[in-house]
């Protein structure tokens, strides 16, 4: 069973001056460290921060990445080339490379690529405690604790943990019928638009890349609803489809303004509103986090529904895992 | 003048111990923000940077947000209430807030929003060193040259400015008629894909939502192409089009490789390739930072060249300016 205070210690007693987390992974996985580089950003006085598509991470080669940061990297199959790239790159810097991935017997499990290797299980009776957003935020909440004073949230983060499957479960009954209506009637829409901000802006960015342009061949586009009004609400008209998530907390009124807007002025909206799945079971001082969750799943939810409406299944690809697109890795 | 020697003196005379850079707007004076911040994440040791929509960055209000940070906030209007806001609270959060617009009789130029204010000119004649993109790189450039020992690009960068002008000419020249038969190929296309990366993925994202989307109320969407094999993908048959921004130095085999794949396989292509345009005359060392500078011209020459064969005037909205979209600030 993983634990992470082990894991802290470890880390802290390599180095006690740990300033920069790193976070390194593509597409989906990627989509599941950005939360957790969010909290960082908005939690930590200590702890730098920077979450980028794995091989750009690389070219960047920041002269931050040396040995008083820690790095995430995640890859679900544990073979995506630029992920493993990250790890050497992290590695030869001196980082503290912590790689997370489902298969243990993948490239990723060679012990010259990382320095703590946590292998987790998937599927639907997995708690969202044990995948990576759930161990990714365990990881730097106890890392806050253990080295920031005055980090006060130690306790309400662990407690959300504890609820966040519930509301999920909850999440998905509710949203259930209007994920099945909207897929019986936007099954040949040519192309949607997704919305949402904050901690799950990458939630938002996930459901338009993985679940409808990968899973289904749906084209589609996400849009932070903050930037909303800067240039994209142009578009709106009444034959424009937008999906609205909206967040519980402080970036509640992010995502309430964009809805408003597009109601007000007739686009075809399909409201995802995380404040009807119970999320009020989770402390105020830490409900923004757990946004990623809920939304990811509700990406999950919309693409099974569009798939059984479409008759595309979600595991159909044309490239993927079946054409050759490797490159010649820039590293020697 | 503005003079960033006297700028960069005010700021260590206040406190020479700087450790963060906020970067604070929204929509188009966004993107401008962008490469200067992915500048400090490449190229500092010292400095931690965050840019973000500017409500967000007031919603999450960070606690490395304080007297030892320096926040750009910049619009061209001046009248954005979110950097309005935003400034603000950069204020009070005790941080040295360059404050940047167009227009000296806007709301930003109210003392106490600013500790420096910085009034710059638009328009076809003035260099691309005066404009914000040009200033801020030139703010931040001087701050690393005089904080930072091991900081080797000073020169460079300074020499990289004054080249800018005449490769953005030549890149205008030599593009047109590309950009020209492209407007009338594809003035009825329902919907486009844009790809960037690195520095100038803020390009990518502006040529979408500011020239296409708001500009001419056509439906796109940007992708990084460091993701475009981790999901996006899925989606290119022969009937997608595709605009390939491909940069200068060290990302642009990211640009290249999905570039590639979508000729391989058969999309609809327009590619706008960075190192056509002389780029060579700027030093390796820092071309990464001058792609940005490019993309947004070309962004704005192919938003002219569907204009006219569209029919769709660029200053032509439905919403912005035209309608009420206020909100209530949180900041009371």
């Amino acid at each position: 069973m993983f634990d992470e205070k082990k894991l802290v210690s470890k880390i802290l007693g390599r180095n006690k001056n740990i300033t920069d987390v790193f976070f390194a992974a593509c597409g989906g996985s990627l989509n599941d460290l950005f939360p957790v580089h969010y909290f960082i950003e908005s939690e930590s006085k200590k702890l730098h921060s920077m979450c980028k598509p794995a091989r750009e991470l690389v070219l960047i080669d920041s002269p931050r990445w040396n040995d008083k940061s820690i790095t995430f990297v995640l890859s679900h199959s544990g073979n995506t080339p630029e992920a493993i790239e990250a790890a050497k790159i992290a590695k030869n810097n001196g980082s503290f490379v912590i790689a997370i991935t489902n298969d243990k017997n993948s490239k990723l499990n060679d012990s010259s690529l990382y320095d703590d290797l946590i292998v987790y299980n998937w599927g639907k009776s997995v708690s969202h405690k044990d995948v990576p957003m759930g161990i990714e935020f365990r990881i730097v909440n106890e890392f806050l604790h253990q080295t920031e004073d005055d980090y006060t949230k130690y306790e309400d983060m662990l407690s959300g943990l504890n609820q966040i499957d519930s509301i999920i479960e909850n999440a998905k009954n509710i949203q259930k019928d209007s994920a099945a209506k909207f897929a019986q009637k936007y099954r040949k829409q040519p192309f949607l638009y997704i919305l949402g901000s904050g901690a799950s802006t990458s939630q938002a960015y996930g459901f338009a890349i993985c679940s409808l342009m990968e899973m289904q061949w749906m084209d589609c586009a996400y849009i932070n609803s903050a930037e909303f009004f800067h240039g994209p609400f142009e578009v709106l008209q009444d034959d424009k489809v937008f999906v609205q998530c909206i967040n519980a907390g402080k970036t509640r009124v992010l995502d309430e303004r964009s809805r408003d807007f597009i109601e007000k002025y007739h686009g075809q909206l399909e409201v995802i509103d995380a404040n009807k799945f119970g999320m009020d079971k989770i402390k105020d001082s830490v409900v923004d986090y757990f946004n990623p969750f809920v939304f990811y799943e509700m990406g999950v939810l919309y693409r099974d529904e569009l798939s059984e409406k479409r008759g595309h299944q979600t595991d159909f690809r044309q490239y993927m895992g079946k054409v050759d697109y490797s490159y010649e890795s820039d590293i020697k």
